[in-house]
């Protein structure tokens, strides 16, 4: 079943990169209200080409960007396949080697790469997908499998639309099993599922204290520093070791299991390079944790702004009226994002001194996800992608958030797997952004051996 | 010996007012470049108007903008008088109901006031000595003591001239006291002799961490977060009784003593009001402290600005590579500026965690100035001006600092009695300044009294 599909996929190589360009062309940049109508030209690009494969494909249209969603196949089981369409914008333009959306195929010393805007996150990630499917379907004349391809436009835009359309669309995209591609390899041989993914809470604190701004001199003893005040509420957050001090933070976090203490002992992480390149040497985590486990199962609390008074050149003796911080929480496990936005509130609103007030913006609040790991789908993925790349796929964990895999499991009861082809050089976000020919290769290779391995 | 210069005073109150309004039409704002011409034009009106009252008097040209020195009368006593002539920048200019420079009297509710830039910091105060001197000379043929006229043109732009001018003219500056004009009335009916002045250190700190800004998706709880380091230091800084945690921090600081302490009760200062204006209802100061003790006679520490991160509309996760505060230090007493500045290096560096390091900018180090009241000057200026006012002078402090009072005592060994007319709605640095006609005219005869009084 699964040769002649890969021989497909070897040989339709070139026409792969051909379709792949044609969608890098579109410039759907879903931040810019300006590009609107270039996302929903990318939107109905990706309806016609699951169309032409033979999917029942449609633009769902939103207060946003419309989401695409192709229905296909048939069988036993039921897969969601996820992506984004949407790109970040390209500024600062001049830092490109050419323009973002005009993608150029280049030689370079590591190989062949595929340049352009969204070439790596998400729009090649997501064609991996497509063209599997397309390659199952020439060769087979149909899917092995129930295939919802779902595509969103707003990923990189804060999502507005999703949960909405997640709750309006439950019956339609509820699967046995979700598939995420935006996620990167571990390194360049190693393919890597990601199983634990960290929730994220934002919160902004604005402390205001004398109506105006005060002269220091005037009435520097007399009058509450809001700045003062807020370095307290902060500093306040940790202890000694790093640890989280509001009561109930630690709330279903659970230790990792020796299984994968192990697998992640063997991956050979090297913290001196991964501190290195920030110019640090010494992990800053909790005490007791190392780095991979600070990073991907251990929950944080970040102050990633803060300003108050004069912050210019010189010197201003102002005693301010107000002081604002931005502090992120990482979550893991089973924290609850609201239950850690009401301790963080209620450790500000504690250490208010009088003529004090405290104003709360919240800037998003996803719980962890966390997959369950022992289910056959994760090991026969994981055979599949071990059977593609030069060395066996990993289990792994992620820093950062990736909401949609929270909400598959929150609002559609589904785990995820987050299996993506991506090196961490490929400039996301950044001028100049690439996508190895390797990874689109052997990404869709990957994704007709997990198609099989789910079926078969 | 006083009478008639008082009458004569009153007599000569209009063409008085005329030689102000020709001092406040020159535009010398010290701080732009563009007005050093005005800035000269103004030191030669000045040193031309000693010259015609007998003065041998000249303008000094220093790096920045000229010092003037007039030498008049003779006596056993010798009395050094202080002024600026320089003023403070006048935007926003539409804010004005008339041009700055086109000083008018006008009629108000309160009374006659004359209204320009500088005509109350510090043109018109410095005019009150002047006048003053005009008036006894024109009475008695010559001055009761020998008079040195000091008058600075970079009072609102840092002084940067003033120190190597004291040094280089210490001799003919050092006099049995200085009379410094540049201060408020306690109250329209009470006069003020100041006699503590806090001293100012100004410091910048930044820590940096991560040698760039990191995402905290993927480095947080790996990297050290220079805010939460800088907010720890921060809050380090003053412990839960509001007083400053420095080693040896308050050497050097005296407790008030009593007959003072009983005077500024009798003073009736209205802490509610005081504090009322900046909206606040409680003292924030160190526990147990009224707060005209607290800012007149304790030291403070205050954070004056702080940033790092991301500061914009909506959330960015970043881990930021570095992050500033501007701290500021009050100091009474004895208290060492260079000390305070080591103390506060010394406390940053012991808290600084690996990977981290702090850089530093200096903001100024001046001492506090605490005048010697005990002495026969004093209690005889403190008459004077009590026969002048309807209520008894006080001596008072001063939250702010006037760092040429420090200067005089340091470099030329000399007490100062800081003794002015202003009152504190006469929007000094900001638009439709002005000085009540009372103000200027019993000024005038408050220093002929004076003179009378260290004289007789």
């Amino acid at each position: 079943m699964l040769d002649p599909v890969l021989d497909r996929i070897d040989a339709d190589l070139p026409l792969a990169t051909d379709r792949l360009m044609a969608l890098l062309r579109i410039p759907s940049i879903s931040t810019d209200p300006a590009h609107a109508a270039d996302c929903a030209a990318a939107a109905d690009w990706l309806v016609q080409d699951l169309r032409d494969m033979g999917f029942d494909a449609a633009r769902h249209d939103t207060p946003g960007r419309p989401m695409v969603l192709g229905h296909g196949g048939e069988g036993a089981r039921h897969l969601l396949f996820y992506g984004h369409y949407d790109v970040q914008p390209v500024d600062p333009l001049h830092l490109w080697t050419h323009h973002p959306f005009a993608p150029r195929l280049e030689e370079t010393p590591a190989g062949p790469v595929i340049r352009g805007r969204g070439a790596s996150d998400d729009k090649g990630q997501l064609m991996t997908f497509v063209e599997a499917c397309r390659a199952w379907i020439a060769v087979h004349g149909s899917l092995p499998a129930r295939v919802t391809v779902f595509l969103e436009g707003e990923e990189e835009s804060g999502s507005p639309s999703l949960v909405p359309f997640l709750e309006a669309q439950r019956d339609r995209l509820r699967a046995d099993i979700a598939l995420i591609c935006d996620t990167d390899l571990f390194d360049r041989d190693t393919p890597a599922i990601t199983t634990m993914l960290r929730g994220l809470v934002g919160e902004e604190v604005t402390i205001t204290g004398p109506r105006m701004d005060l002269h220091s001199g005037m009435y520097g003893g007399a009058a509450v520093n809001p700045i003062r005040v807020l370095a307290r509420i902060l500093a306040g957050l940790h202890d000694d070791r790093g640890r989280v001090t509001l009561p109930g933070f630690y709330d279903g976090v659970d230790e990792i299991g020796s299984d994968l203490r192990s697998q992640w002992e063997a991956l050979g992480f090297d913290e001196r390079a991964f501190l290195g390149v920030a110019g640090l040497s010494h992990p800053a985590g909790e005490e007791g944790r190392s780095v991979l486990e600070s990073i991907w199962a251990r929950p944080t609390c970040e102050i990633n702004g803060i300003v108050g008074g004069y912050t210019g050149e010189g010197f201003k003796t102002v005693l301010p009226s107000r002081a604002t911080a931005k502090v992120s929480f990482r979550l893991v496990g089973r924290q609850d994002p609201l239950a850690v936005r009401e301790a963080f509130r209620t450790h500000v609103r504690a250490h208010l001194p009088p003529d004090c007030r405290a104003e709360f913006a919240e800037h998003g609040a996803s719980p962890a996800a966390v997959m369950d790991i022992s289910g056959d789908d994760f090991v026969r993925a994981r055979e599949a992608l071990s059977a593609e790349w030069p060395r066996p796929a990993a289990f792994t964990g992620s820093g950062g958030s990736i909401p949609v895999a929270g909400y598959f499991k929150t609002i559609l009861g589904m785990d995820s797997m987050l299996i993506g082809f991506a090196n961490d050089d490929d400039l996301i976000h950044s001028p100049n952004e690439k996508y190895d020919l390797r990874s689109f290769h052997k990404g869709i290779r990957s994704w007709a051996r997990i198609l099989h391995a789910l079926t078969r």
